[in-house]
């Protein structure tokens, strides 16, 4: 299944493409506008729209078109695609709604038998399609003010539900987050998530993938392309509860089975599952930032305030991680931090400054006692300002371990936040929410 | 116990004024200058500091002091003590680190005999102190550029570990929750959390305590003023497990018990017992903003994003809360929005405008089959504007049902999430977190 096409076309046809402000088509078309696209407007009621040549139908486009974007009321899109097939366009999204979702079934029939005959791959109907964030290629109707487009990077988000998708593809935009693709797909007329998988597996640019599910079209097909898969991919699953289940039937037609058998399946098939949205959050950060490969579970704690140290620990506890034990390399600081307390969570105390973060952080690197670190530096404490986060970005680049950062407070925890993420550290607010990030990173290189 | 004084002195004397910008004799008597206050710095080698006059000893102070702060090396402090004794000091806070938590046991004891024989009250020693948001009263040794201070409020926060408290405090006040005090209370040589939270209980501004806490002083004690205080305490303790409480045992001397049993004995007196420093912070949210009662467990979600209301549900049922039931209230919707679900969750559908959302609050607010809301509201969609807020918020002050609100995103979403918490409307970013908390509202309504 040759889904290319959906991402690195270059000339594509905008089907319903409007004149008017805040329309589907128009918000569409303007996306893709002043990036290297050939596009070609289609809208029988106009001659030109924003300075797009228009024809009457794709029939009357000259050469060929690659990809066609359709945003027409349901009625009419049984018809284009008759039209397409005679064109030979072999790729389509169908942004429009109003099929099975609504119950349309006759008219979600028609067109899979439209899709089939005429050999056309589809997303949708009933989705926003895709953003590539390196070809520009983005046929999501939200235009940017609303939903912030990220810059290049390497997350795909695949989902189901269109809303989700695009309120969590804006948050993860606003926090800088880089993205590979973004898939909004809907009914899944003929491309699943299971396909999408599968492609997304082979894509350079894809390093994490993230997906929000209501149902798998094709549960066995699902599992089977996650198991292949050796990316790392993240699920939430809307209606792993009766409540959520009956819910997930209205709103995607998602039938429920037992949470447990689900949960029992996606870990067979080496998905990470996460139960909350913040979890989804958290677990795509780390899988995002880290490069590195984890040989163990012992993880050293690095704090300059003693009770988020505990907390720290605490979380390791109940992650089912272990701290490393305290050896040589924490011993041999005593003579560099005589009062500090050299042990795990290795507590700097509050008047902890670059110094003592800089042999801390080399000793834990080198230790060979400890897997895995979780950096505490609370900005509040007197003797630290922004120089730190160099100092903790050059161990970052050194270590070899997984490294993450915890950070809290305001004005200065969001500059030491910013700037470590720009360094490539995932960083965090709270030391639970960090070791439980950590924990899903150390499992998955254990099996990787 | 009188400890009115620690929060509403005038005449505060401030031992170990420093003209040195930056030690903490000096940043104390600058976060008390140009406030009501008359202040008296204490420093043998200075004629005056930062424009106060300086003395000797608090015994060359003329007229009376109500509180003096102790920022001296610990060695002085019991002579200190005497000197306050002489001059009828009763409160004192004690800044100054070196007694038991560094194993200084027998200078632990001097200071404690000397507070006994001198009846002085005392805060600390090794601790922040205080900040009191109300009267200005201010002995947090951190410059406001690394810990912003809150605005007025109703959050008192008292905490075992400064550190952690500060991180909290700093995190919060950039968020804009507004406190009442800021306890820092160290190693509790005299004044303990159970104080505390009794003095708490009584003071007019306090509408919900939160409590970071490894050990307390005396456990029954702690246990009997938090079932005795009829406001909402929110706790979360380091040193839950073992790793965490061997890990106290270093910080704070904490002895650890079973986490089984703490957790029994919080939960029959009435203590919110957090187990994650982000479930903290969305928790005091909840009972910092909300001023109603609640009758039930039954929650009524409005959506305009499926999926979000699908994970909503998920919530519900995971927080053993259930789902309000679809009557009369949410049927009559039916003619003016035909094509949403008028289920539970109530689906406005991703064009949802402001209309949709008056008619589905108001029909929610008045539906005799719910007892709490969950309003989703997603700004990536097109028929949303910050108008919104406003539908919102009016809804809000009509609802005698606890309201909360989810929304998610970048710029919109933050602009959203200032106006509907500024209009007093507690806010999430995830289904997940807002239902967490309300599930701790609603059971704290039930037992009050």
């Amino acid at each position: 299944m040759n889904l290319d096409p959906f991402f690195k076309s270059k000339r594509i046809a905008i089907i319903g493409a409007s004149r008017e402000n805040g329309k589907i088509g128009n918000v569409i078309l303007r996306q893709l506008l002043g990036k290297n696209f050939t596009l070609f407007a289609v809208n029988p009621s106009a001659d030109e729209i924003l300075g797009i040549k228009s024809y009457p139908s794709v029939l009357d486009v000259p050469g060929t078109i690659e990809l066609a974007v359709i945003a027409t009321p349901a009625q009419t899109v049984p018809a284009i695609l008759d039209q397409l097939g005679k064109k030979k366009v072999h790729h389509a999204v169908i942004i429009t709604a109003g099929f099975k979702e609504t119950g349309n079934t006759k008219l979600e029939r028609d067109l899979q038998d439209k899709l089939k005959s005429h050999k056309i791959l589809a997303i949708g109907p009933n989705c926003l399609g895709v953003l590539d964030c390196h070809t520009g290629l983005d046929t999501l109707f939200l235009p940017s003010d609303r939903l912030k487009r990220p810059k290049p990077g390497h997350i795909s988000f695949v989902s189901q539900s269109g809303a989700t998708g695009s309120a969590i593809l804006d948050l993860l935009a606003g926090e800088d987050f880089g993205f590979a693709k973004f898939i909004s797909y809907g009914n899944a007329a003929n491309v699943s998530e299971s396909d999408l998988i599968s492609y997304l597996d082979k894509d350079p640019y894809t390093k994490v993938i993230a997906i929000y599910l209501e149902g798998a079209q094709n549960g066995r097909a699902f599992l089977d392309a996650s198991r292949t898969c050796k990316k790392p991919i993240v699920l939430i699953k809307g209606g792993t509860t009766s409540f959520g289940s009956s819910a997930a039937k209205s709103h995607t037609g998602s039938l429920a089975g037992s949470a447990d058998v689900y949960l029992g399946a996606f870990k067979q098939a080496g998905i990470i599952y996460t139960q909350t949205t913040q979890e989804l959050f958290d677990t795509i950060k780390i899988f995002d930032k880290l490069h590195v490969g984890c040989a163990g579970n012992r993880v050293q704690i690095i704090t300059n305030g003693g009770g988020y140290g505990i907390l720290a620990a605490d979380a390791v506890f109940r992650a089912g991680l272990t701290l490393a034990p305290a050896g040589a390399a924490l011993k041999s600081l005593k003579k560099h931090m005589p009062t500090a307390i050299l042990s795990n969570p290795l507590d700097l105390l509050g008047d902890a400054d670059d110094e003592r973060y800089c042999l801390a952080l080399d000793a834990a690197i080198s230790d060979p006692n400890s897997d895995a670190i979780v950096c505490i530096a609370l900005p509040q404490t007197p003797r630290l300002d922004q120089n730190l986060i160099k100092i903790i970005a050059a161990a970052y680049q050194k270590s070899s371990k997984p490294f993450v950062l915890v950070t809290t407070g305001s004005t200065a925890a969001k500059h030491f936040k910013t700037r470590a993420e720009a360094a490539g550290i995932p960083c965090y607010d709270y030391p639970e929410n960090a070791v439980d990030a950590l924990k899903r990173y150390i499992e998955f290189c254990r099996k990787h």
